[in-house]
């Protein structure tokens, strides 16, 4: 009999994404007529940069002519990426990673989701709240958690985010094998500093650890003395995986690349405590499982790091960061306090009451569509994650709309 | 301590293709002057049909306008795409396919590998011998075998497929709960009738067993009478599902796109027998671990199903059959028994000495490179298979060089 993974039956089956849906489903209906300006969901909204253009055009050309056709690439991505990456993104900044320390792929939410793969069943995984759901529902599946309960699932070590340690979780009391961490952090926008990467980084040498660190929404950063790449932190090499996305930074989210940084000393252990590297068994798993990103879309993503692409890329992000800053001096204004939104395309808003009444507040009174906190977990409830991605104008009329609606 | 997926340890650490690789460059350093012609890989050489040339760029002008830009698309791929899929290569054919059982995704590598995870750890799995190793490798990484001893993993029920058979299995005498089944197959390009499928059809029925059905090389039938696809045979839409490929029909390969279908009836089992639909299942592992295929991919690929997609297609698919008859008449003159490369472009071609000895022999003395059988398996020792993905002229000189080495 062919017998599911029952580790599936454990998820919720409340999606967060697909409730708001229904919600603005009902607005509209009800409210045929009244426009609804989207600030939920984290999907960028300007077009790929003029840089990328020409070279996705270029490139599909050459998959026109027999001489300049490529057929199967390298499942690791192709070296004129892999090495422009290795440059701009880390060696600029003083961090060693040379081109083949970095696998190319089509997606951050793959890569994060699909790593856990490569560890045994009862490790003691660490996630912070309010947290990416990927992290979570992915170790779910993989069978590393007991049943959902209020809200959380047994067996996880869940760190707390919130106004006390400024949304940078500490570290945790019980033990932890794998730790998740997401800074600039989606959903609240905090960023943590050096010291605080580095107290994480001696953590997981101390217990033998390892950090899977997201650094999706690192070309927010506009503060220099914020970290951008783990591996800046002295001996993180050893004990830390950083994934990269070009969804925020170049407007790939529709167009697919991604990036993950596997130091060739970055370890894991089998048996008793025998060090195995985990560049070779990621390498085993991808060209295994994955035959690498399309080849227009690697050298579209390679225009990022060319003269025209870091300054289109630059402006890009300052766009965003506009509005952000719109809107943390809006809602600021009308008595919310506001996190993020500085270093980060996401504002993390304390409301007046519970997530989902504020967020249906929003949508029945302004026409405005949030995320509600409580949707990322324990610790978002009584926020809302406001986000960045839209027009300049959107942003204002969404303010201005607000504003009136709570005269 | 963070512990690895010991399984991994289990995988053995030969791999064909890079052993391939190996002893080609070490011929090609004692012969730098000798031009290698390779048949091995897989992989196609001719460029994408122009009308997918056209789409691919209308799709990448849309990316470079705020207007036509398109952020995240569906984990399930674009209904315009999923539409066109289900119409011409399913309803066309009597098989009552419905677009929203079609999964758009990057590879069918990906999938056939991903698919295993949604099934228990300890169901029986069933592949034919000689075999894609991605069935088998990824079931190894999933904990469902035990350690490798002979050429095989123990635990693994192997399906012979020897010239008795017609490289056609027979059903298993062992239960098998998850069966993978590939036709046109690679490596023997043996195609399986409508009375043999049918016969696997109700043995999944009759043992509550899945079928995981691999029609990556469907495009290459050209006999009417041979099933393109497992729901040409009734009640297989509850006990199989398909994965398919543009990389082969289109030469994607390089460009990454293809899908799965899943019949919403197609059921698994949970508990004692509580059927589970893996519609349901596989739609939740993809909206957590993916998010969908790159928007102008998915366009070209689109383009696949327009009047002049279609020709060129079908061109593709004769330019490179031309090449099977011509290397299984040219290796049939020289005495060796020649199978498949009719309605498949590999040729499964029985040597006079074992597999990678023959291999050896084609190198040094005619400086071609084909894939020795053995490695696909056990079944495959003695035969080699050669590829049809080459120029013509490649390929005629190829087999005018293996006919004077033989001499």
């Amino acid at each position: 009999m062919i017998r599911i993974n029952e580790n599936y039956l454990k998820l919720n089956a409340s999606y967060l994404f697909s409730d708001i849906a229904r919600r603005v489903a009902d607005y509209s209906k009800k409210n045929p007529d009244k426009e609804i300006i989207r600030l939920g969901i984290g999907d960028v909204t300007l077009p790929l940069p003029p840089a990328c253009i020409v070279a996705f055009h270029r490139a599909v050309d050459d998959m026109a002519s027999e001489k300049t056709f490529r057929g199967y690439g390298p499942e690791q991505g192709y070296d004129f990426l892999r090495e422009k990456i290795a440059e701009f993104d880390f060696r600029s900044r003083g961090a060693r990673i040379a081109a083949d320390e970095i696998f190319v792929s089509d997606g951050a939410k793959c890569d994060t989701g699909n790593f856990q793969e490569l560890f045994a069943d009862d490790i003691a995984i660490a996630v912070p709240d309010p947290v990416y759901p990927v992290y979570v529902d992915t170790n779910v599946m993989g069978g590393r958690t007991g049943g959902y309960r209020e809200g959380r699932y047994t067996g996880l070590v869940y760190l707390d985010s919130n106004e006390e340690n400024n949304f940078v979780p500490d570290l945790p009391k019980k033990r932890a094998d794998l730790v998740y961490l997401c800074f600039p952090n989606n959903p609240t926008g905090a960023t943590a500093t050096k010291e605080q990467l580095s107290r994480w980084v001696r953590y997981a040498h101390e217990n033998n650890a390892l950090i899977l660190f997201d650094a999706a929404y690192e070309s927010f950063i506009r503060d220099d003395s914020i970290p951008r790449s783990i591996y800046e932190i002295e001996g993180a090499d050893e004990v830390a995986v950083e994934f990269r996305s070009f969804s925020k930074t170049a407007g790939f989210t529709g167009t697919r690349c991604a990036f993950t940084v596997i130091p060739k000393k970055c370890r894991a252990f089998a048996g008793k405590k025998k060090p195995v590297f985990i560049h070779q068994l990621w390498l085993r798993r991808q060209t295994t499982k994955f035959n690498g990103v399309s080849y227009p879309v690697q050298r579209a993503a390679e225009a990022v790091y060319s003269d025209e692409g870091r300054k289109q890329v630059r402006q890009l992000g300052d766009f965003y960061l506009q509005n952000a800053a719109v809107i943390r001096k809006g809602m600021g204004a009308l008595g919310f306090p506001c996190h993020g939104g500085v270093n980060a395309p996401y504002i993390w808003i304390r409301g007046d009451r519970d997530s989902w009444a504020f967020f249906d507040m929003l949508l029945d009174r302004a026409g405005v569509v949030c995320t509600p906190g409580a949707g990322f977990g324990r610790c978002g409830e009584g926020y809302v994650r406001i986000s960045a991605f839209n027009s300049h104008e959107n942003v204002e009329r969404a303010l201005e709309r607000i504003a009136r609606a709570l005269k």
